[in-house]
């Protein structure tokens, strides 16, 4: 069903610290250009200090401004990011109280689908607006993979980078815009490819030490990760269109998520898409969690890659394994 | 809006290891009465080895077996719960591994509003089972709360239990059941009343030490809780009804959030709601976070004191702070 949702406005944060693949490098103790030529990725930025919090309160205030609206006119805050600020309360709670909204009443609360928390939060939520439950939500993805990377896995480390992006999405006008088709799928079989095991119920901070650091750090098999999500992908991209009058060749622009370069350029060739229908903006920032996509669809509107009325298609994948796909007119 | 569904099928699961409020007193060092005669908890239960995921996939099973369906019926899995059992991948996702669907590509996501996660999860996912997104899905609350206790903190220590209640939900027909009304409010004035600091990307584990140790733990203001809660629930409620042509004395059951005993009579007094349409079962099991409210209406279908047609309206806080309310015919 289609579901007639405007993205109406866009803000992103970016933390202070800027890190450079050589720094990376430095950090590892490889030679300068050896985290490059693996991920792609040139520059990343890191917190020094920003929660998050604050990055995705800054990136909805922007998001906010960029619709012409206030706050008075949002009615729903959703964060819909893989990393958590605390335990408990929701981040987004957090980043109402961020915004100076503590008394406002404002609905909040998390999706979380790691780094497609904010492409299924879209999905969920479209539903709800086109029924309309919520007028103007912000959905916000704000996150810190900094502090949790191992720097004994190298290729897991070097590819990640911190960042919030918000947008403000509305209910449309019929037929102006919207979200034409979406579907996900989980498979759980790669749930252990990519995973932090502890900080949870099942490892408990408390039993941090020596022996057990690792388990609360970022663990990923990338070639096995990579190997599945290119068996699953043909198929999930046909389920997709199914149903639609549409094609791949049909979509302006694809937005995957920011997995890695490599990954990403042969992922790319796997399903036929030049290169200048393809998103890719890890160079510049790294994979930034599930703020990737929403990161790359705003680049692509900001870069004029993406216009009004453009097919758009948002895919990606997700530890769990999910993976996750929207198609939507802009 | 109206959102046409039906729950289906409920099932629960409960640790092995039963604790009574005599050895709870006799933990925190008090004189046996004092934790029963504070919270009108008798028993709670905690998890003696259980995971969030195995306890959430034992309750899902048996809902499904409830609804007369299989795991191929099944399209969509959720965990509404305020803990998750790793910090990547989602419990979800889990829950579908210990349920042995690894292969399936069932679509496993979490919502997080933490003692309200899975009655928001029940509102937003209404809205795509009504517009036909999913057919049949199960939505799981898994909680355990014993492995973040704060022992040094009498007044909330004592109240939690672990535990996992499943829903199976479906498109009714017209008319027949479904949601009739729903709202959330969030007042991040009050996000610090109750919550766990560390865990998160702000405190790390790896900045556990004997000094930060309680940032990893529970932490709870409960009179500021209930004095803001107390406030604000009168309006909410009434916002609940806007647009109905019902009132609080036309529902059958309400079935809360079951925070602790006295707080809850205390609510119940200032609503104007007898006992007979209240359920109150956090006697027997604790405050089981976001499973407590599908666990009273489980007890209230099980006990018959809930019926198919009758009006039933759940409602609570939660952390954040949080107020939801579903106002539904079962």
């Amino acid at each position: 069903m289609r579901r007639n949702i405007r993205i109406v406005g866009m803000g992103m944060y970016l933390p202070k610290r800027k890190v450079t693949s050589a720094e990376v490098d430095a950090i590892i103790g490889t030679k300068e250009g050896w985290s490059e030529s693996k991920t792609g990725v040139k520059i990343r930025y890191y917190v020094d200090g920003e929660t998050s919090s604050f990055m995705g309160a800054e990136a909805a205030k922007e998001a906010v401004k960029d619709a012409g609206l206030t706050f008075c006119d949002i009615d729903c805050i959703i964060s819909g990011s893989g990393t958590v600020q605390q335990a408990i309360p929701s981040t987004a709670s957090l980043i109402q109280e961020q915004l100076g909204l503590q008394h406002s009443g404002i609905p909040c609360f998390d999706v979380n689908s790691t780094c497609l928390s904010w492409v299924t939060a879209l999905d969920m939520i479209s539903y709800a607006i086109e029924a309309g439950r919520y007028k103007n939500i912000v959905l916000v993805s704000s996150e810190i993979s900094s502090v949790g990377l191992n720097w004994g896995q190298n290729e897991s480390s070097i590819l990640f980078g911190d960042g919030a992006v918000a947008m403000v999405i509305s209910k449309s006008a019929s037929g102006t815009a919207g979200i034409i088709s979406s579907h996900m799928e989980t498979y759980s079989a790669g749930a252990h490819l990519s995973e932090i095991r502890g900080g949870g119920t099942m490892i408990h901070p408390r039993g941090y030490n020596e022996e057990t650091k690792e388990d609360f750090l970022f663990d990923m098999d990338g070639p096995a990760i990579f190997k599945l999500s290119l068996k699953l992908l043909p198929d999930f991209v046909e389920k997709v269109f199914q149903g639609t009058n549409l094609s791949l060749d049909d979509v302006s622009m694809i937005v995957p998520h920011q997995a890695s370069g490599p990954a990403m350029n042969l992922i790319r060739r796997k399903l036929g898409i030049s290169e200048d229908r393809f998103m890719k903006i890890i160079e510049n920032y790294g994979n930034m969690i599930s703020a990737s996509i929403p990161l790359a669809f705003y680049e692509g509107i900001r870069q004029g890659r993406i216009k009004r009325g453009d097919t758009v298609f948002l895919l990606g994948t997700s530890a769990g394994l999910s993976i996750g796909g929207v198609l939507l007119e802009y």
